[in-house]
Parts: C-alpha cells; sequence; structure tokens
C-alpha cells in the first residue's frame, strides 16, 4: 500500500550531511542546465501581518520528482505566537503520477541548501589563493554558509561584521569554537578590504558593500537579496563583476542583479552563466585570478525538490517513518 | 503544543454534508465580494506523463486561513499505476502566523466545493418555474451536481446526456434510486431543448450545447471548462446569456468564457458579474424569467480553503486524526 511519509525536523536532521545536500543541489543545478526539470514558478501573495512564498518546480533526474516550499514569513511571530518568523511545509510528489510522496518541515531544509548552493558555486568560482572568508551577517544562515564552504575549500581566517556587537561577539566565539580557524569581527570595510570571499546574509534593502572595498579576484556570495527591494551589494559592483545566477530569469526581478538592471547599468544579457552552466562546464568558472564574481543566490524550488527527493530515498523504507494514506 | 493535522478521505467523508460545502462556498465567495481575501493565484506546469495544477489563495474571516492545492492530471495513472487519475493534496495555515495547520487528501473537497458552487449559483440564477434538470456528463461531478442542486431547489426531472450508452445507463439507474425524481437518458438537443436548468460536466474541448437549442429562462452551470482549450457551450450562447463567474480574472483566461472573448463575441466586460457580487446583493440575481444565465466555473482556492477550513474546525479537538509536531 502507498503511503505519504510525514518528516519532522528531527526525523531527518542528523541524517544528511551539508555534503549530502551540496551533492543534491549540485545535481539540481545540473539537470537544470540539461534541460531535465518540471518548469520552475513562483507566487508571492501579502497576508495582513506577513507574506506567503510559494516556490515550485521538478526534476526529471534517475527518478521524477514535482513539488513545492510553501513558507510563510511573519516578522511578528516570535514575540507573538512563539514560533518561527519563517515557516512552512515543504511537498514532494512522483512526478511519473503525481503521488504525494512526502511533507516536510521546511525550515531546516531551506536553510541547509541555500549553504549548499553557495559551496557549489565556490567550487568553480574561488580564487586559488589562500582563502579569507568575510562573512556579513550572523545569523543561521551565516552559520551554515561557513560549514558548506568548508565542505568545498580549505579557510585560512574569517572574520564577520554586521550590526549589532553582542550578537556579532557571541557568533566570533562560537564558530571559533567549531572550526579550527582565526575567527574575529570587523567592520564593513574592512572587512570586505581584507577578505576574498565574502558572503552577505542579511535582510538589508540598501547595499553596504562598496564597490571600492572589494579586492580583484574576490568570490562574492550574495545571499541575502531573494525578493523586491533587498539589496546588500554596490550596483557598480555588479556591473564590473561577473554574475553568475542559480536562475537567471529569478535573480534579474528579486535578486542581487535586480538593482543594477533597473539602474540600466547592466541588461539581462550581461549576466554571465547560471549555476548549472558551470556544472555542465558548458562555460568556464573562474578563468584569471583578477576577475570578480557574484554568485546572485535567490532560491529555487528545485533546490528543495532535490534535497527533499534525498532525505525520502534514504528514508522511504525506514518504518519508525510516520505516514498516512491520504486515500484511505 | 500545536501540531499540524493529516486528513485522509475517510477521516472527513461522513462528517461534512453537501451543505456544510455549500455555506463554506458561499462564505468563501462572499468574502471575496468584500475584499476579505488573500489574493487567489494558478501555477500551471507540465510534467511528462501528466500536468501540475497549483491553485492558492486565502480568507480572512472570523479566522484568516491562507492554503493551496497542489493537484496533478495524470490520464495514464488508473492504467499505469492504479491511481486516480487526478490527485494531489490541500495545504493550511494559519494566515495570523502561517503555521501549518492541516493537510488533506484533496479530491473529495474539490469534488464536493465544485458542485457546492454550483448550488450558490443556482439560488441566485435559477428560474422561478418548474424545474428541469438537464445534465450533460456521468461521472462523479456530475452526480454530485444533482446532489448540490437539490439542496438548494426542487427538481421535477432529470435528463442525462452522454456519449458512453452503457455508462449513461447505468448512471440513469444509480440517479433513479438515489433521487425521487423520473431520471431518463436523453440525446443533447433534446436534452436541452426540454430542461430549464442545465449542468455541463465533461472533458470536451469543443461545444456541444448548441445556442439554438436553450429555452429563454435557462440555467446553465458549465463546469467542465477550467483550462485553456476546454469548451461546452456555443460562444453564441455566452454573447446571448448574462455571465456569472467565480473569478472573473480566471474565467476569461481558462473558463468557458476564454472562447466568446478570443472570437471577440463578448469582451471582458460583458461578464455580468462574480458569484460573491451576487451573495453580497452588489448586483441582483435573476429579475427576469427570460433571461439566460450561465454560471462559468472554474474552481478556485478560495473554495478549496473554505471547505479545508470547515474540515479543521470541526475536527482540530478531535483526538483520533492524525498529526504531527513537523517543528520538533
Amino acid at each position: 500500500m502507498r503511503k505519504t511519509l510525514l518528516f519532522n525536523r528531527s526525523s531527518f536532521e542528523h541524517l544528511l550531511t551539508m555534503q549530502d545536500y551540496i551533492d543534491a543541489v549540485e545535481n539540481a543545478h545540473r539537470l537544470h542546465a540539461q534541460n531535465k526539470i518540471i518548469s520552475t514558478n513562483l507566487i508571492h501573495a501579502d497576508a495582513p501581518e506577513g507574506e506567503y512564498h510559494i516556490k515550485t518546480g521538478g526534476l526529471l533526474g534517475d527518478n521524477a520528482y514535482y513539488g513545492l516550499k510553501a513558507n510563510g514569513g511573519f516578522f511578528g511571530n516570535s514575540q507573538k505566537h512563539q514560533l518561527p518568523n519563517i515557516l512552512g511545509i515543504i511537498y514532494l510528489s512522483d512526478a511519473q503520477n503525481a503521488y504525494p510522496l512526502a511533507v516536510f518541515a521546511s525550515s531546516l531544509i531551506s536553510k541547509m541548501r541555500t549553504a549548499a548552493a553557495t559551496a557549489v558555486a565556490a567550487k568553480y568560482l574561488l580564487p586559488k589563493e589562500d582563502l579569507h572568508l568575510g562573512v556579513i551577517g550572523y545569523g543561521n544562515q551565516a552559520e551554515a554558509q561557513i560549514e558548506a564552504l568548508k565542505c568545498v575549500a580549505t579557510i585560512q581566517s574569517i572574520t564577520v561584521s554586521g550590526r549589532n556587537q553582542d550578537k556579532i561577539k557571541e557568533f566570533v566565539s562560537r564558530m571559533s569554537a567549531i572550526h579550527a580557524v582565526p575567527v574575529k569581527a570587523d567592520n564593513i570595510e574592512n572587512t570586505c578590504r581584507r577578505c576574498n570571499v565574502l558572503i552577505t546574509t542579511t535582510p538589508a534593502t540598501s547595499y553596504f558593500v562598496q564597490q571600492e572595498w572589494v579586492q580583484k579576484g574576490c568570490f562574492i556570495a550574495a545571499v541575502g537579496a531573494d525578493s523586491p527591494g533587498k539589496q546588500e551589494i554596490d550596483p557598480q559592483l555588479m556591473k564590473r563583476a561577473k554574475i553568475v545566477g542559480d536562475i537567471k530569469s529569478q535573480i534579474i526581478k528579486v535578486g542581487e542583479s535586480q538593482h543594477a538592471i533597473k539602474q540600466n547599468l547592466i541588461s539581462e544579457s550581461d549576466v554571465y552563466c547560471e549555476l548549472g552552466q558551470l556544472i555542465t562546464a558548458q562555460l568556464p568558472g573562474r578563468t584569471h585570478a583578477d576577475e570578480i564574481f557574484v554568485y546572485d543566490s535567490t532560491g529555487t524550488a528545485i533546490q528543495d525538490v532535490a534535497a527533499a527527493a534525498c532525505i525520502y530515498e534514504k528514508l522511504k523504507d525506514n518504518p519508525s517513518v510516520q505516514s498516512i494514506d491520504f486515500f484511505s
């Protein structure tokens, strides 16, 4: 008898490594570049006290999956309802027959796949020298980004910047304990000038990375900007850099690239390529030491579906997973 | 502790009456007309062997809900996979904080809310004389439509038309047993000429209701056409009739109205009104015995959400319902 599996956070939290997420996300973008996907799409809806984002898409790999993430962003949640500010579900179906395979809590998968996407981009775009990482932001995503980057590169040092000095201090001390590299705090200018890898993970709506602070050869993962109005990077730097996006049609509308395009500093055709084109070697990654690359990360359902499918495949025959036969 | 409830078909099949669905759907369209909704939206995606439809929307009534239906239509399913051809889930969240309230099997709710919507329209648009019902089509939806109509009106006779004479015969005999009215089969022309209420529930892609067959004062529920290309009604009749739609922006694109608009027989502004405008008395329903009304039914997520919320509210404190804490 067929069943739909139900995965709460703890059911898969310790099952997948960051490397598993990296492999899943890389495979998703490989299939994307090979046109072996079901079209990705996006619905946004405003609620009185927050907003919903529904991202959909599918993968036609060895197995065919279609799914969606339905997430709400309600920024009064933690205070008013003792709930996460961003929450929702991921739904996975068998794209051969639409059977509902599984429903997952979305937050952990979202966090891990976003960090994993940066690591995949980094594999193709990092400078070849010693790597000094600057992280602007100190939330869960910043932590995951460091973990993911360390899966694909050796890092010499980490510098952290952000607004709240208490939170920075706590973050630096926690990262020092986890990672066997020097971790310190500094202001954004110094972090940008000092580091040849930058990861921005803030909810900012005006840029704080000035183009003149960024050194030649830098790799920047612009992770924060994923909806209209969000911005972290000087649009002049977007013009100077080679831009790689997760999904081109998405980054020009809701990613970091939206601003440079709106200001006519770049046009859509100036975007260098999509992540999948690097993975499939349709285009080379870094070829010169001086190139500045920005990975414009907006997040896509195919990443969620790939990660969800990975969890599903690992646990589908495990009797301890909760399940329901929706059709009985 | 908060939990997400999981409703398989049998958990709510005998809980709600058709009248409950009618009340829920009427309330959804009342809120729609009062602008107390979260925007409705639609994603379509083609898979290799079928297609997905995701419909989203929310209701801001006494309680605030947002939800979606993710349905697949895979017309080889019953033969190849022993699965329903149309299947999927409905997801309901609390629109105050995005908490995942419940997941439901979609098929029964879809069937019932579609039939209920016709009954709501019928309340405002039926002729005042004795009602003779003609049904073109003999599937589950045809059966539900008859049940729903009988909740809001007394029917004198039922005539059924369709292609497959064996299925018609079986349907006529089953309907005769259920409903205490004369039920017979006839060809489409005779059914149209004889009846002052017509319900079309087929997957046809070219029309079979000729405009000259339809009598003055007729109420037609055009239920089949809900995606590009589907058609049941002569576009000349759409021009002659007053059109009421569930969601105007949807009927002009995917409903019966799409064809008359494409042929420039009517324009968008010729659509008389939306269902909610009748319910809130913003516009009158039937005012003349001779008026022909077509209710153009395409189905909307607010109907699914209203029905799902009704089930959720009835069963949320029932310990026998399966549940999961997705965030643990």
